[in-house]
């Protein structure tokens, strides 16, 4: 820890503005300076501590971006829309997975790795109001998600009630009446219902048709191995429905893998309608009908937030709540209804 | 930056080592303790200075992945594989995506960042040997993929001809005679073709076949889009391909999606051979065939030697270039041959 940037500058001739210059890798260094600088800090071993001297502002530069897997192409996505918008503000974004267990998201939303980050967006599966509550002191802090929270924290998530009914409705639409639903979980019987399952249910209710719990099916994860069971227990226990409703794309995308096995057509005999729009929805033999979040708008409102907390040096007075918009993207294994206005 | 861990322990009245503990997330302290020095930390506004500490020993806890986009799942899962073999060393893992421009991969590779991380494994695209032998005292790194360099660096890829040539083989052993490639590119003309390339040339020569260059097809990139687009010029164009074998999975499913959209059957018409074994390639309406890398063994390589590295201090004496294991993961389109050792 000795060797300072001025040992630098004297080392390779240069200016001490000139060694801070290349080292916080502005542009506007000619090759042959920057050249002549690395081979400087090289010889001295100067380490760039560049990490100190955020820390004296208090900050790092850094914010985490902590969802439950990457193997789930949504968050993906979502990273990389993170990831664009906080390089608007100079922002990198450290992408962390929690594997969907409370323990981690309790671990990661106290401060964990505060001694890294400036902030934290959290997508959590499994914290509960009550881990929020407790929550003091760590890094700020914006969630993301349909799971709703009594804590004073922004949390940026679309209309999921809203969007699931259209979903349905556009099965309805289609003429389907026995419209499954893949992917409620039992661990949350005492909690409120999926908003998405809720909006299911509101919307076959308001259809004037019994949201039958036969057809709901219980999956353990949001993968496509849990859609693929799912679809084969409901086709095995004879429940006969005519669409799905899948909690998000990868179960769709597994139960359309079991309907092809079982020489089911989509739509003809089963429509199916996900949710996420990941970009693998559009390239199936049978692409598919999806609930479409704007992801753009998501990421952005994150950051936002986050970088308002940081320049204010406080956390919200009131929590947020903004809502990202959404729309059905129609395509064939639900596809529009001949004639109408879809 | 005046608050210091003593002070925290005289404000929650316990001993500094509890507070370390507590700040260093240990197990074996109690909530209540927890709660308690938590609360002394938020009212001093000490913040847990672990970067500076890691500082002293030069170290950060953090190593870098650099892949070229999140976009594609085999780097997501390679992802979560590198979380998963640097948490066993206690490394944070920080991931950045390239967006597989050569000046982001520059930047990366001569140690942009290099004020946060220990170690930087790189999977590049459009990096060349002299970018790399140019380096100077930037962190460890090791490099990822089929590129391959002349340079004095770890790399840890598997034996991409031998796999290109297994899965060609696979192609033959079924009658396919006029095997198309999907996904050259054009920047590389001037460089040695793609080792995925060479092996479906060298296959197709070793069974006196012509390769025929009427049957690549060059991609703008490697993604779904990029494989729709090319299977679709193929067709145009004449060629009369039996099968495909494409640089990747992505590619290979939007080759399928054109072929179901041609009305062209998997595999009746038209085989198809993948390569990266995402999970995606499992739940097709026709299942992928593919080249599957063990990426638990590219990710436990590639950190064991940045730890090797950060061990002994210094460079590899010798660049070490390790082979992790692959396999051909037979599905249905291009399944076993009847009666085949397959």
């Amino acid at each position: 820890m000795g060797v300072s940037l001025k040992d630098v500058a004297q080392r390779a001739g240069v200016s001490v503005k000139t060694v801070s210059n290349v080292v916080n890798n502005y542009q506007h260094v000619t090759p042959g300076m920057r050249a002549k600088v690395q081979r400087a800090i090289d010889e001295l071993g100067y380490r760039p501590n560049l990490t100190a001297r955020h820390l004296r502002k208090g900050r790092t530069g850094i914010i985490a971006l902590a969802v439950p897997e990457f193997g789930n192409p949504y968050f993906a996505e979502l990273a990389g829309a993170v990831i664009d918008a906080a390089a608007r503000h100079d922002y990198t974004v450290l992408v962390d997975h929690t594997a969907g267990l409370r323990e981690n998201e309790l671990l990661v939303s106290q401060g964990f790795r505060a001694q890294v980050i400036d902030g934290l967006i959290l997508s959590p599966i499994h914290l509960e109001t009550e881990d929020l509550t407790g929550r003091t002191g760590a890094a700020p802090l914006v969630l993301l998600g349909e799971r709703e929270y009594e804590a004073p924290y922004d949390h940026i998530a679309i209309d999921n009630v809203a969007a699931a009914r259209e979903a349905v409705r556009h099965l309805l639409g289609l003429g389907r009446r026995r419209i499954a639903f893949l992917g409620s979980r039992t661990g949350r019987e005492r909690q409120p219902a999926h908003l998405r399952l809720r909006g299911w249910r509101e919307e076959l209710e308001a259809a004037g048709l019994p949201a039958d719990d036969s057809l709901v099916v219980v999956t353990d994860g949001y993968g496509r191995a849990d859609g693929a069971h799912a679809m084969a227990a409901l086709l095995d226990r004879g429940a006969a429905p005519d669409a799905v409703f899948a909690y998000n794309d990868l179960i769709a995308i597994g139960a359309m893998r079991t309907l092809a096995e079982r020489g089911l057509s989509v739509p003809g005999d089963i429509a199916v309608v996900g949710f996420d729009d990941i970009e693998e929805a559009r390239y199936g033999a049978v692409s598919l009908t999806t609930v479409s979040p704007d992801k753009e708008a998501i990421a952005r409102l994150a950051v936002d937030s986050l970088v308002a907390q940081l320049r204010d040096g406080t956390p919200p007075t009131g929590p947020r709540r903004p809502r990202p918009g959404h729309r059905l993207a129609v395509r064939e294994s639900a596809p529009a209804r001949p004639g109408g206005p879809r």
